[in-house]
């Protein structure tokens, strides 16, 4: 049976592109970037090509503000522990959202048990936080602003580019988690007016554990891996070479096919939301209606446990998920859709259902026919659908 | 011309059945291994598989203590900063050596910044520490020892063992930075009594960029990457699967045939220190002569510079290098040899030629019919060779 994947939050495939120069890299026998000798020429070469195709894909100014890392989770510690410990004689304060990622939310957590303080906000019924909100929160004492890019559960997107201004004003430092975002949406780093912009490869469908963080020149940051003079000694280490390579292809194509991608995945994503009242009632969409992502969709659906729908999909051959696989294994409620003023039972009954380039409409109608089979399996056994509907 | 590679401690090159079961992992399209439904187990498999085959490497007491990691400076990073961190309540005092790695030199000197305290001990000038001034410097402030287990420049070992019974009795943590030690060596972390072992899986002929940190059951200690429940929480972030799974492979050979591979690098070691005296004169050794890693010698060349024999021995097809490539670039003299009472003429005039299971006899033999050339070329234009040598 054909597998339909309908989480890619989780994980997107590699673009057979992006395949062929990894393998290509694995049989290169690449040296040492940093190598005294010749042999490192060739290795240093592609080191600097992907920085550029990654450059290209921010509209960083120079290259050299961009910082490869391990991915989004290394790049959100860098940028949030670095910029805070690196500034804290401006004041120990950080200003966030309710609805970050929990790299976000626990960086601040150990930044807090080391004598800062973190203002979180919260969001609106439709996710977003208001910039206003922001403004007010701003004290002599703040140094931070982390407020992430777009929501990697709802697919939500924030007011980044007012609260950028904000805190250009403020004249303190803003940090966006952009790594749902950058590669999917045209994203202008110096448009947006970031300090601070974390992102990572497999949401454009390059490598796992490769990522990236956009260092503004000039920005005062610690390292967060200290050690050898690599990545202009931002980030020691010796480099994931094959990983890096295959993220700078990954960068390159996401760049020349993003109008289309977007064209694609919004055909998918409208006729998903479209049609999905012909297949199941008593549902509410979380994502917002204009403010998102194009390749996401969270909906609750009540009287059932969004687990199980997982489970039963997975047995029909498709893939979706119910919140981030990062938090997979945690039996708490998601704070996300607790921020959105969900109730604990209708946060229980959401699917993220997120699409790739791979996918096609015969996909949606394949995940809506299960979905209204699993929807009227499951309500059938609930005891709290019969209570509701006992005529 | 074919290229000898004399400089493997920069870069080994990846194992035939490494960059096999690496090409195949791109080509598989893994899903999440966080992920909910079935498309993540198999990631989640190879992923285990792999932290099984490193854990046998090391002789762990269970795969669990393994937390995999970006590489050796991340491993380093994560023991030093997460150690001190979270058993601050102890103490904030450290201990360790004048010749670490950089790694462990910067994330020291960051957590001065901190607050902590260090006390950098001096070695012989065999390049050992004592162990007696291990003990000697412990107070009821030192929460945590660190001393590697070979150091990269010269190749010395360290009486690790010996300092980590110290530890024990003085109940205080023991972190041994063993990245160019683990694979090259038999390992056992377990004999060894080490809390805190780094590592990275380059020097076994994996992939650059993927390392370990072996964490023995019941150690506090704080991540370094922050967010997802990863690595049974100990760190953060998708997995660089790929990167993952070379490293396994490459940690399987290497227990595999750790003997036979010994055997060959000391053949090689032997030849070059026997026969060097018939190519060059006025030099000496600067890698311990029985307690040494097998596949490294450091040598101090008099009347010339390091760098001017690496640039030459390069246009005859020979890489070697002068110092640890992550510090390529910085202009001071190394700060190991320094250590070793070497004198800063004597330091310039350094090479460090390492080995792999890829080179023959033969390329030692032309290696030193190289040396002696250059060497011969350099000192006829050296002022104080000319000076010292006027007869």
């Amino acid at each position: 049976m054909k597998r339909i994947n309908l989480d890619h939050i989780s994980a997107n495939p590699l673009l057979p592109d992006v395949k062929e120069v990894m393998i290509e890299a694995v049989q290169k026998d690449y040296a040492n970037p940093s190598s005294q000798h010749m042999d490192g020429e060739a290795a240093a070469e592609a080191l600097e090509t992907a920085r550029e195709q990654v450059a290209r894909l921010i509209h960083a100014a120079s290259p050299k503000e961009v910082v490869f890392t391990s991915g989004g989770t290394e790049s959100v510690n860098h940028a949030i522990k670095g910029a805070a410990w690196a500034n804290r004689d401006r004041g120990r304060h950080i200003i966030t959202t309710n609805i970050e990622h929990n790299a976000v939310i626990r960086s601040l957590r150990r930044l807090k048990s080391q004598g800062f303080t973190v203002t979180s906000l919260s969001v609106d019924a439709s996710g977003r936080v208001n910039p206003q909100d922001v403004a007010d929160a701003v004290t002599d004492e703040t140094l931070l602003i982390s407020v992430m890019h777009s929501n990697n559960e709802t697919g939500t997107l924030q007011p980044v580019g007012e609260i950028a201004q904000i805190a250009r004003e403020k004249k303190v430092l803003f940090h966006t988690d952009a790594v749902d975002s950058v590669g999917v949406l045209p994203i202008d780093v110096q448009a947006l007016g970031a300090d601070l912009v974390s992102f990572a490869s497999n949401p454009f469908h390059g490598p796992a554990g490769v990522g990236g963080l956009y260092i503004k020149r000039g920005t005062r940051i610690w390292p967060l891996l200290d050690g050898g003079i690599q990545e202009n000694n931002k980030r020691a280490g010796a480099e994931n070479l094959i990983g890096i390579i295959g993220m700078g292809k990954a960068a390159e194509l996401a760049l020349r096919d993003m109008d289309q991608r977007i064209a694609h995945l919004n055909t998918l994503k409208s006729k998903l939301l479209d049609e999905l009242p012909r297949y199941i009632d008593e549902y509410f969409v979380n994502t917002h209606p204009t403010h998102s992502l194009p390749n996401l969709v969270s909906l609750s659906v009540k009287y059932i446990e969004g687990e199980s729908v997982v489970l039963m999909l997975d047995d029909e051959g498709i893939a979706v998920s119910t919140r981030s696989a990062c938090a997979t294994g945690s039996l708490r409620a998601s704070h996300v859709l607790m921020s959105l003023g969900l109730s604990h039972a209708d946060a229980q009954g959401t699917l993220v259902i997120s699409f790739g380039i791979d996918n096609t409409k015969d996909d949606i109608t394949a995940f809506l026919k299960a979905l209204q089979k699993t929807v009227k399996t499951l309500r059938e056994i609930s005891p709290l659908y019969k209570k509701t509907h006992h005529d």
